[in-house]
């Protein structure tokens, strides 16, 4: 046990409510549908929080890495898709992991598939990565001669198994409010419908993977899909309540923050907390310009609403500035925690490396990446 | 030992030649203008490489955090200043770390003093943070009445002894060329001159500690500095390459990434390394716009000259896209291994936790915040 009342240095608190209900509003959410929920567990990336999961049911995830998917198979998740390119130089790790679990992998190129053939000693799952508009990997939904060849490869490997096609609407991030959403959704789910009726006859129990955080937060129904893959709807953040994806109250994580020193000259507060805590991620927010995050009002060991015109300005390593308010550098106090919304939780959490929950429990993430 | 041709996830790479003679020209800068070099270890953050330094015979360094002081204080450094406005709530650090070395902290308030007053069990030595005109923190050079009171403040208490005055030129980070970067440093010079000349009758031993990386490596003298405590210098980046503090063949770092997908039609490689093993940091590069690493070519272990016209054009959490020639893009092969240049070393290390130097060896940082 922590006690969080003990906090003296940056530290991600984790409000395990809110955590909880972000969970179950998604899992409804995909029950409505008929169609399976397999989240994207890279935002948390702790054992402790996949369990809430498991405990609605979700028995399938997906990660962003070989690695990632290590950590979470050791933990006892045997059903786990690579949203990443496959990196043919990990071909150990993607063989020890084929041995024991249901993998799947993203196929976009010959050459990959053409080395998987030679080397993989275990049976995988494979999924044609299609390009939803993102424009960053993957192949063009009406590119038949490409998806065809792809196919027919595995079909004549012996160990992948073709399932199916995934995409990513990753532009869905600069999309503002629930039209701009609808329109990449839509994009996606024409491309999707593409490869779906031109597969769907030889391929009965087609797979379609898609799903981001924002579409799968304020979209309700997902055409062909069979999965939907959302990550960061686990924690929201500052991106997402900008974009439309979640109000401020669903935000699950925050940062506190210790204050080490007062300029009320010039309306700052400068807290132990920078660009190695929050990460260098930031927004443009309408009222406040650039912004890094924003301060919370305190409530007992959580939070809860903005603080009105008080928000992170500037970050360095491990300096932050707060620019606030009158009334609130008044009441600043040196050695005083400010608790803080991220702009990018996968990001903060990713450098955390560990969270606190309001209960008082610390929670354990993924360390080591080499 | 590491076999550096084995890579096979981001990966990063540090030339120990090259960062030898970036510390062996700073030592000899300190020696010619007989003045303590103090170097900033926040950006290798390794005992390793702390070591080198030792080799050339400093021994006395500057931390960003007092954990950081207290990993540096565990391989033997006793000399320390930690160069962050001092958290007092780590105050039970603070007495672990008084107790065994000579810990120098910031004091900028007088709330700060009157803590450490009460609460600290062993003596420190304490500097006042001036500001610089960076306006982050710091007490302004000519306020005689606020900085009078600090020394009065330290002299009437048991276990604080002051000794000087501290600056940091940060702004220096948005200067470019040598005219701009003299006017930030002559700025600094002419406040801790009002310092210097205010107080030196009284403490004729008084310390004056300022430079940052770009002022420490483009001016040669440091009118009345006692200490220089430039930290980013030992690996330089794109950042300071386009400041002007260092040639590109001085970048002593660089991040190597597999790729993972190519899309020759929009000249694209997609790479893994993302925000979590870059960080997020970018510049502005007048030739490719907003830019987050550079490619180099490849030499053996090492790596040469940039390629033209090859840059990391976006990223996301895992991945990279690298815009190329053509030329460029027809020699990539998906599994081949890019290295590249960070826009800023110290949050690409950071980020990192371990480096494998160009002869092959695995070099461990401080993993552990929490």
């Amino acid at each position: 046990m922590t006690d969080i009342q003990k906090i003296c240095r940056p530290t991600l608190l984790l409000d395990k409510d809110r955590c909880l209900a972000n969970i179950k509003s998604m899992h409804k959410k995909a029950i409505n549908n008929n169609i399976e929920l397999r989240p994207h567990f890279k935002t948390h990336q702790s054992h402790e929080v996949g369990r809430w999961f498991r405990d609605f049911g979700i028995n399938k995830i997906a990660t962003s890495s070989l690695y990632m998917a290590e950590y979470f198979a050791n933990d006892g998740w045997d059903d786990i898709t690579v949203a990443f390119p496959t990196n043919i130089l990990e071909i150990k790790t993607i063989n020890t992991l084929a041995a024991k679990i249901k993998l799947n992998l993203l196929i976009q190129s010959i050459s990959t598939l053409e080395f998987l053939k030679k080397e993989l000693r275990y049976p995988i799952n494979g999924f044609i990565k299609i390009d939803m508009g993102y424009n960053r990997t993957g192949i063009q939904a009406e590119d038949f001669k490409t998806l065809d060849s792809l196919i027919l490869g595995m079909k004549n490997s012996n160990n992948i198994n073709f399932v199916g096609f995934l995409g990513h609407s990753g532009h869905s991030y600069n999309a503002k409010g629930i039209d701009e959403i609808k329109e990449v959704h839509h994009e996606a789910l024409d491309k999707m419908n593409t490869v779906y009726n031109q597969y769907i006859k030889e391929y009965p129990n087609i797979s379609i993977s898609l799903g981001d955080t924002p579409t799968c937060s304020l979209m309700n129904s997902f055409g062909c899909a069979t999965e939907i893959r959302p990550g960061n709807f686990v924690f929201y953040d500052l991106v997402q309540e900008q974009i439309g994806s979640c109000r401020t109250e669903q935000i699950a994580v925050a940062l506190a923050c210790p204050i080490v020193a007062i300029h009320s000259e010039r309306n700052e507060v400068i807290i132990f907390g920078g660009g190695i805590h929050f990460s260098k991620d930031v927004y443009l927010n309408e009222q406040y310009g650039n912004c890094y995050g924003i301060v919370v009002n305190d409530k007992g060991n959580s939070w809860s609403e903005p603080i009105d015109n008080v928000y992170l300005s500037k970050i360095s390593q491990e300096h932050g500035v707060i620019k606030g308010s009158d009334v609130f550098i008044k009441e600043c106090k040196i050695g005083k925690i400010l608790k803080i919304l991220p702009v990018h939780s996968c990001m903060t959490a990713d450098l955390m490396k560990c969270m606190v929950t309001t209960g008082a429990k610390r929670i354990e993430m993924m360390r080591y990446r080499n």
